[in-house]
């Protein structure tokens, strides 16, 4: 068997972003998402329902009297909070911050029972039912995100306090839940712990924090199973067995090893994956690390948008079937395309091959920060390709899709994953593995590394994602020599690269890297240039949606019509592959984007009268006429209307 | 104010039906339908849940021990029954069945209480509460269909028992509703006592049961809204605030009189807007007739399928807005299309208009009789233009469509309705007025009717839909003068008229016809010749589902491409408007149907890996390759399978 030849993560505290288009985000996060949420937490926006978030808290901790609010996973916004602010604190520093976290952390820690138990929901509602729907009521989800945040603010402050709370709280667990007779032989409703104890196992090294994990992993869809077991105490009737996914929701149908495809409610669905995936590097578990190939495989190749959004049906908020992939009627949640970064990133940590860094280029500038508005006031739960808002009010079947974002959620998950996704930005972008450094994503800013003993350092520039132009400056080489190796996009067609201003002849590997190796010095400067034409996308002939229409891309960004440039009507918009593109950049328009336009047609109504349904040979008549296009992730800043992604070819 | 001109109809006893397409169909509804049918109203079909509607009346006529079963609506049922039998009795008399019906009229009449009520679910449950949810319990609604069911008793028999027992009820429902202090100012829930009443009312000539009718039409939609007061009484949330069309799911959000759209629950509408022109035509009422011209408008310009099926909306099962007609997600309910039939019949009633028998025959040929298999044991409920039978089972907003007819409902509503509809074809073909003699129809067979007080007999022979010749000839003139009158359908482009073997020139007037007058003599033939090429129908550019689509049909009759014949993955289909069409009856296919073949297209998926979902610059790639036609009301006859009306235009 084959060694799973994993590489490391290069952490955030060793990456300076200094790039145009995630500075802004990253710092509309800080400035703006971060501060909101905390008012969220607080219940402090005037017209938004409360999320009784840190009020919960306090009445666990005896600090408040009141009954629980919300719903029974509220504990978890305010661990996404704390794991966001920490990513900040990491680039960022900001004591004001830093306090009103270490204020939280105090009464999270108040209300941790004696046995390290910890979940507001129970503990106010009555503990004697911990544990026993470990199926609906997301107690280790809870769990898993406050290990998440308190392994973030351990990185970010060196605060132990929050992380020896959770360890406790970790330890509870392995009390509970295991092989051994006595323990439940279960595993989460909703996964995210197995992620997190696969993060707090490469902190503290234990055993014991891996194999719960493994053990969620292995334990997971075997029969009997937990859940129907579950179900029978409780003398419940399953709420699903309705519907097309049935146990699969949960990804729990069938063992995990036995799953060939992404099943299931989507954010779930990666979640679960992402700690799978972890798990077999860490153990590797060769067989375990198929399963993720083969389900990757899947879901990037038969279940995901243009955008990168997962998710096709309302139903479930889960993924159908292949290439069902409907544009207006998607789910598209953002916190599930949020996931797939997580998944990808660490199928990438596990295996080095650009797909995995395609896809997670493809989600970061696409559908996750659509989810967003530009001024990080808005946001979206669902995010569709294409809308028509008077049908979205009048068709029963699209209510779940908003032509508009929304202030707050009951459900008020995506926020807060977006704002700790780009918080984490930096982390993202280089990997390492022996002597070699990897750029995956092209993002400018500094980056320090160690080639043997020796620290090494690399100063990127780059006006990504409106331009290919990649320039590294070495600011400190390591002595010897290293490889940087840079991913080529699965949309680049033609690259050059420079050493040195010479260009010199590098191929691509099979895993989509091209390879410099050299003994930098202080200097020396490596020039990607990706060739970044307009091009015209096709999706697959299976997919039913997409036959006979197109879309638009301009290297990672995919593009979109919208009402605001375009009028109504955008369905009898088509282009031809004929059409002539060019491209602006408009620095006052959208937060600065680049545009595209493009000779097009509209299909006339001129010979139609409105009181014509059907017409014999009422040959399609084209007006010419030019379009606009706007990057996907900008629409509906400009008010309501309508937009489409996937447009007509001619 | 011009005068409303209404015409006559010709009674069903007067046409004798002699046609190769609707011969077979009417004696499958009687042979196999109506058989099975009582065997259902009886609890004697094995496989399918008992209906209770023979057992509601034995229990509630003291006849039998136990508990109301099924819908609060099961006795309409029954009704439909009657009705359908009463048709056939009139050109088949069977006196096995006659008998059959005689019993369970004597069943019915035992079930009348002494003031005249008569519904099986109060007097079984509890006659206290009769007449106090007249928005959902339906019994105004059973009234209508037993009254129908009486009137065509009688007109088939000339017994009146039953016709009596319903004049008694009806004496009651005078009793409750009405405008006068002390009645309920209210109206059905479910329209389809007004259309009744106004057969009633052709019957007996008397003014209370025009009026009674008339009030419902007028009162309805009124504020304050009956059916708020009625549910504020009843202590009850309105169970459909939360959607689109809130009292408009019942035509009662506004007066009828204020309203524009064909709006709301289908059935509920067409049933409506039938008695609403009964009404206009017979108290001459011309603004009404308008409002009846304005929904019809807006019905068959925008919110009807090129089938003749109506309802976009699974939810409501409902009308949605103009130009929504998705192939796959329709509702498309039989009853809906049965019912526009008789709303077209009406309003050709009231005005010689080719458009309202366009519609007519659109629907006949497609949209309602593609609800049932062509042998008569199977039924849909919804009839959708596109069908991928996969997605029907794992797209949980696909769930209503069905991609096979099914042996019965629990709401048995549809079967019933084609029954009825079917038996009484006779009575939709012909009209009169004056002298003139409207042929709407194309179907052959003998019709009798009175010139001045002359007998005139014509007889009809034509292979239609198949073929556009109508061979009429004179079998008993009327001794003077008479107009033939042809209808010009909407989708022939030339026609030729020959008056014994000569071409005559006759040009289409005004209202879509061409008038032949002649004083006829036996012996004189007319020959009506409509081209019938297949053609190409465009959809207005306004239906979002239908851009860039194109759909087929010859004559009258809408093509249909299915997996039996063209294999799977139909929407990689398509075809230019240059293919070239061959026809061909096909004796042994389907019951004897022309099929069509042509020249089309299939888009390759050659170059696409599977492992590809979206690919740059993967211009469509087309196979020639020939497709297969047949008639879109004989599709799912031959298992499970795929099928496409609108059709991709190359």
């Amino acid at each position: 068997m084959d060694m799973i030849i994993g590489n490391s993560q290069i952490p955030i505290k060793k990456v300076t972003v200094n790039d145009n288009f995630w500075n802004k985000l990253m710092e509309i996060t800080r400035k703006k998402v971060i501060p909101y949420q905390w008012k969220a937490l607080n219940d402090q926006i005037p017209d938004a329902p409360p999320s009784y978030c840190i009020r919960n808290f306090k009445i666990a901790a005896g600090l408040e009297k009141g009954e629980y609010g919300g719903k029974v996973f509220q504990d978890s916004d305010v661990a996404k909070w704390i794991e966001a602010v920490s990513y900040t604190l990491m680039w960022r520093p900001d004591s004001e911050l830093e306090s009103l976290a270490d204020n939280v952390i105090d009464l999270i820690a108040k209300v941790q029972l004696p046995d390290g138990y910890l979940n507001t929901y129970y503990i106010i509602n009555g503990i004697e039912d911990r544990w026993t729907n470990v199926m609906r009521n997301h107690e280790l989800y809870c769990a898993g995100h406050m290990l998440e945040a308190a392994i973030a603010y351990y990185n970010a402050t060196g605060k132990d306090k929050l992380l020896n709370v959770m360890i406790r709280y970790v330890d509870h667990i392995c009390d509970v839940f295991g092989p051994e007779e006595g323990k439940l032989h279960a595993y989460p409703g909703h996964p995210e712990i197995e992620l997190a104890l696969m993060k707090l196992y490469s902190i503290t090294g234990n055993k014991k924090h891996l194999n719960l994990a493994k053990y969620f992993i292995d334990e997971r869809g075997k029969y009997p199973l937990y859940f129907e077991q579950e179900l029978k105490k409780r003398n419940e009737k399953f709420h699903l067995a309705d519907t097309p996914f049935k146990f699969q929701y949960y990804q729990a149908g069938k063992p995990l090893r036995e799953q060939n495809a992404a099943e299931g409610h989507a954010v779930r669905a990666v979640y679960l994956y992402s700690g799978m995936v972890d798990v077999a590097r860490e153990t590797q578990d060769e067989e375990l690390f198929n399963v993720c190939k083969r389900i990757w495989s899947n879901l990037v190749n038969r279940r995901m948008y243009i955008t990168g959004s997962i998710g096709s049906s309302r139903c479930g908020e889960a993924f159908s079937f292949d290439y069902d992939l409907p544009n207006d009627m998607i789910y598209g949640e953002t916190c599930a395309a949020v996931g797939l970064i997580f998944f990808a990133y660490r199928m990438l940590l596990t295996e080095i091959k650009s797909e995995y860094a395609d896809v997670m280029e493809r989600v970061l500038y696409n559908g996750s920060i659509s989810g967003m508005s530009l001024d990080g006031t808005r946001f979206f739960y669902v995010n569709p390709l294409e809308v028509h808002p008077f049908a979205c009010e009048n068709n029963y079947q699209l209510m779940h899709v908003k032509p508009e974002r929304q202030k707050w959620f009951g459900t008020a998950c995506c926020p807060p994953n977006l704002a700790r996704l780009i918080a984490s930005l930096p982390g993202y972008i280089y990997t390492k593995r022996d002597n070699s450094i990897f750029m995956h994503l092209y993002v400018g800013g500094k980056v320090e590394f160690d080639i043997s003993s020796s620290k090494a350092v690399l100063d990127v520039h780059t006006n990504y994602p409106w331009d290919g132009k990649v320039r590294i400056e070495v600011e400190k080489g390591a002595g010897e020599p290293f490889d940087i190796a840079l991913r080529i996009p699965w949309w680049c067609r033609n690259y050059t690269v420079k050493l040195n201003s010479k260009t010199i002849n590098v191929g691509v590997e099979n895993n989509g890297y091209v390879y410099i190796n050299k003994n930098w010095i202080e200097g020396d400067v490596l020039e990607l240039n990706l060739d970044m034409p307009v091009e015209l996308v096709y999706a697959n002939p299976n997919v039913r949606e997409n036959i006979g229409k197109v879309a638009v891309m301009r290297g990672p960004v995919v593009y979109c019509l919208e009402e605001a440039d375009n009028g109504k009507d955008l369905h009898r918009i088509a282009i031809s592959d004929q059409s002539d593109f060019k491209y602006r950049y408009e620095p006052d328009l959208l937060g600065g984007v680049v545009t595209l336009t493009c000779d097009g047609f509209e299909i006339s109504v001129e010979s139609w009268n409105e009181e014509c349904l059907y017409m014999m040979n009422a040959k399609k008549e084209y007006k010419e006429r030019t379009l606009k296009w706007i990057p996907y992730y900008t629409w509906a800043n400009r008010g309501v209307g309508e937009m489409r992604v996937w447009i007509h070819e001619r």
